[in-house]
């Protein structure tokens, strides 16, 4: 960073104690740096940007106010905590940031004392600080706790219930209300509508509290207005706003670029406070940075940028994207059916939904970070006979497996599941990992499970899915780009458990199931050069099975393999169940089921995180010569052959 | 039903179209009616007595003001549902209710055009109601629809989701918000003490409108009082609800036990609205059966009883039951160790955990319907130091599962897991199965997972996940009765990953997983009068597993049997995973994974419902004598034998 701005401030910053003695404009001054080294390592490294930009002065002054790691500041989700690692001794490896060996992009616990509870999914802030209140009740070591929550994330009805429950605890704690109005997409649901009509309503330096013994104690050039800002937020004098009626405390709406009204603000409560406080704080995503500021999504995910511009340096794309092509594709189809719906927990792009949104508006729905909601509504949606495709990140899926078990599978309910981000995601790490939705469906009766193995599989199963009209359907993807087969000029309807052979051999069988074809296929040439010889099946389906395939298999072939992006449990799991029940083990075949491996796989890049997790062709290949030429020097040779 | 009292108006009743052209009184009577039945039939049954009671009045009036099937009534959880099953063409089936065979405790969609969305667990009928009401707007085949929810399930972050989108998309649809101020357990949260203050402040003849347009046309006599009420509700003129805040248009409260109030309410609902509407019904559970009334319980769930006395036939037990073996040790260790708490969402007698509540009020948290924020809770207390013990029933465990891999396993945090009702439970049926939490958790890095084959196992098994202080230790254990075994003083720390061999043989092993190890042990007495000399193991741990027992079981014996009471992908999944690893599938040995079928298993008792899962002594000789003897006529022994 030859080029870096001078940071006389931050430079004197080892720690969060450093700040305590700071004067407002010093603290303002140190925000000023820390924001300018946060664009210029976020320039070279890539990341979360906007988010991160949003909290700076609100870091600061949380860093000044309370004690960590004593006291708990618990970010939710994570991605806006750039600055808390600057402050908290991680700036001499913020280059580091999301790359293989380096920082995790989110708050993570064995990275640092100052990051007490981890993340990486939202909404889960509340809850965890609500424990470490708790603990703090009952004697354990611990100072305050402070969660720290976007508009977005409180919408998830996992957060309200954790307020629903501080409420009625009555522990002090603290949850800060970072409203800027924009998560990663435009807000949703009628909270955050009450939310901007508070924040327009009322000034921002007016602060409002419900109990009296914080409202006289807060800072000079605010207090007066204080009683008449109650007014305005809640339209009449006493009135209560929704985080009163749920029992907290409410101080608000504060300038969150201004320091001196968070400082004080941020003073007073943390003196005065006896139960549970919300402070809602007013941000804008991005600020003071005019490329993030000027940008939709306010610069929310980066690749490396030019910090003059903001220009962001893409990667020349070598194939269609996954997502790019299940949004195209089911557009497509929802122009040839009028059933068709899309639903999104609010991630309209991320998922592509946005492409059939843009064209058929009454028919997507965002339904905020409410993943629960978003599929027992897809049920209802098809039991009263519309075609609903709820698209999600494998890892969220995980937030609605109940309601995927009670309300889809065990009703036989004609939801389809559009499971995008299957596998290790890369940069985001172990909490973004799409490792279990395998294991998750595969045993669930009723459901259809596929997997893509390329875009153009991805065609076909996205009108396979269109025409099931039976029961439940899953159809996983990986995240990125695919393998650059040709691509079909429409989607054919598979028949359901039937898998494909790419090429026939003798001596090792690979099932592949998914989207690590292109490996299983790398991993038969390493095997051919070896004098193996493989053959290289694409099995599509984990439920149902095709039978007949395995059955083919196994019976020419003294080694099987099954190869799959997703945990124990999943897919060879199943083809394991199936073999030991048709008394096919008895064969004596060896067989390897490559999964992702028993623990979870740290950030990197995807083919970094492949080779740690043992899945690379060349695993494929040492695997499979294991299995045929054991310690033993026995060669595994069929009888017939 | 002999002594059945006269019912001449329930006699004219074929279906909801019946009710019709009734008079206010003839509801009335026929609401009367309708209760006397349900009491006899439930008297005879068993089942949920108080919660159907509270809705007698409102379920005649629904069926009375809508046009079900093509209006869509949907009961939240269900089992308030006998009154409308008795009035949908099932009155001639009740006695069946809950029998194998039988008709479902739960409304059902198979069972009946008038149940458009099944249930069984709670919080998600305003997310189905709201599907089909925007499938209505799409242009498919559907009425109105209502949504019936207590006032403890909409607690549930879930329904929080739902109402919040419903405000937001503001589609015609109603809720209906019967208030009973109690759920299983006593009401938990801010919420309900919410919910409280107004029902207390206002008269039950008063009925607020938000909306002016419903308000100006509300039934004559409550008319004059609507302004009024407003004012009581909200405190203020104008003021707005907690649910106006979320976008819904709010009436009420409404006395749940007056037909004309209900029905005039209901009619001007009906004609009038044109977004969601919430119209909250205060009942009162157990009405007008006075031993249900006078009952601490509201005599929520029942075994059969006397209809004079209210006396329930309980069943003499011959062992001590797994949930009050749980309640009463684990208090014993919480009076031995301060840093372990008990968490449970809304079911604290259910889980046994009311024990420890009794004796450290303070150490027990009762979250309400949350079991997202349960588990996250429990993981920040976890992290302050505390010793967590999360009592869920096994399918409830579902409702956590992205937090139980995100902020438990991945941050590698002492949260224990303790899953009550695991395996097939009985009379509640699929809905309540615990069959998926072993493939949930078996593949989780950093967990260990077990389960209590008998009572005294569980003994051990709590007190070795009190020691366990290294990450999330979980813990399976089934309703209902023990084995009788001896019990310990106080159980001792299990070693990790260590089974135990029950008895030895030569020619078969059962390697069972958890509480079917009697059934293990009563299948090798078939097996042995066949003359099939048998091992049989307690494999006590799915994670870790014990690797050198698996490998003494498979050297010595040609034939192993995996069992366990959950679906595929879990324990027996894990074997065959570890013996594909190992090379040891070679052996060519008849391995059988013997576990829940690949299909939901009705309601019934649950002895029965095991012989439909294919789980009996019977079907493990069956498995056995066909794995060592198959068709071939050749019986596998091993060469060394």
């Amino acid at each position: 960073m030859s080029t870096k701005t001078p940071t006389p401030h931050l430079d004197r910053v080892t720690g969060p104690a450093d700040l305590k003695g700071l004067s407002l404009a010093e603290l303002t001054a140190l925000a000023g740096e820390v924001r300018r080294e946060t664009v210029e390592i976020v320039s070279q490294t890539g990341g979360h940007l906007g988010s991160s930009l949003g909290v700076v002065e609100l870091t600061v002054a949380l860093h000044a106010v309370f004690n960590s790691p004593g006291d708990k500041l618990i970010w939710d989700v994570g991605h806006q905590c750039y600055p808390h690692k600057i402050l908290t001794g991680r700036r001499d490896r913020m280059l580091t940031l999301r790359q293989a060996g380096g920082l995790s992009g989110f708050t993570k616990r064995s990275e640092s004392p100052h990051d007490p509870f981890g993340a990486g999914h939202s909404s889960t802030s509340i809850s965890a600080a609500l424990g470490f209140a708790v603990g703090r009740e009952l004697g354990q070591p611990v100072g305050d706790t402070i969660a720290i929550i976007g508009d977005g994330s409180i919408t998830a009805g996992m957060a309200y219930e954790a307020l629903n429950h501080a409420g009625h605890l009555k522990s002090r704690m603290f949850v800060i209300l970072n409203d800027n109005d924009m998560s990663i997409a435009p807000p949703v649901g009628a909270l955050q509508h009450y939310l901007n009509t508070i924040a327009r309503q009322a000034p921002f330096a007016a602060l409002k509290a419900a109990a009296e013994g914080i409202e006289m104690h807060l800072p000079g050039p605010v207090r007066d207005g204080a009683r008449r800002a109650r007014q305005i937020v809640t339209a009449m004098p006493g009135g209560a706003t929704f985080f009163e009626e749920l029992g907290f405390d409410y101080i608000g709406p504060v300038n969150g670029h201004d320091m001196g009204e968070l400082v004080e603000t941020l003073r007073v409560a943390r003196a005065r406070a006896s139960g549970p406080v919300l402070i809602h704080v007013c941000t804008t995503k991005g600020k003071g940075y005019a490329p993030a500021e000027g940008a939709e999504d306010k610069l929310h995910g980066v690749s490396k940028f030019d910090i003059e511009t903001g220009q962001q340096k893409k990667s020349v794309a070598n194939a269609p994207n996954y997502t790019a092509v299940f949004g195209q594709r089911l557009t497509e189809e929802a122009a040839r059916d009028p059933a068709i719906v899309g639903v999104t927990a609010a991630m309209p792009t991320g998922t592509g939904l946005d492409v059939m949104g843009k064209r058929f508006p009454s028919r997507v729905f965002d339904v905020g970070i409410a993943e629960q909601h978003a599929v027992t509504f897809a049920a209802g949606m098809a039991a009263s006979g519309l075609k609903p495709f709820v698209a999600l990140y494998s890892s969220f899926v995980q937030r609605a497996y109940d309601q995927i078990v009670h309300d889809v599978a065990l009703q036989n309910l004609p939801v389809r599941l559009m499971i995008d981000r299957a596998g290790l995601v890369g940069q985001d790490g172990a909490t973004h990992a799409g490792a279990f939705d395998v294991s998750m469906l595969a045993n669930l009766p009723n459901f259809t499970v596929m997997a893509a193995a390329d875009e153009a599989e991805l065609c076909h199963m996205i009108v396979t899915a269109a025409a099931h009209d039976q029961g439940p359907i899953a159809l996983r993807y990986p995240r990125g780009e695919g393998r650059g087969v040709e691509m079909p000029e429409r989607g054919e309807v598979l028949e359901l458990g039937k898998g494909r052979v790419l090429q026939e051999g003798t001596d090792v069988a690979i099932l592949s199931y998914g989207a690590h074809l292109g490996e299983a296929l790398k991993g038969a040439e390493l095997l051919a050069a070896e004098g193996v010889s493989v053959t290289v099946a694409d099995a599509r389906f984990a439920r149902p099975l095709d039978t007949d395939l395995i059955d083919r298999l196994i019976d020419a072939h003294p080694v099987l393999i099954t190869l799959e992006q997703g945990a124990m449990g999943g897919f060879g799991a199943m083809v394991l169940h199936y073999l030991a029940r048709t008394g096919q083990l008895e064969k004596g075949r060896a067989i390897r089921t490559m999964t992702l491996p028993d623990h979870f796989v740290d950030h990197g890049a995807p083919n970094e995180m492949y080779a740690w997790a043992g899945l690379t062709a060349a695993d494929i290949c040492k695997t499979a010569l294991a299995a045929l030429r054991p310690a033993n020097g026995k060669v595994h040779k069929l009888h017939s052959a």
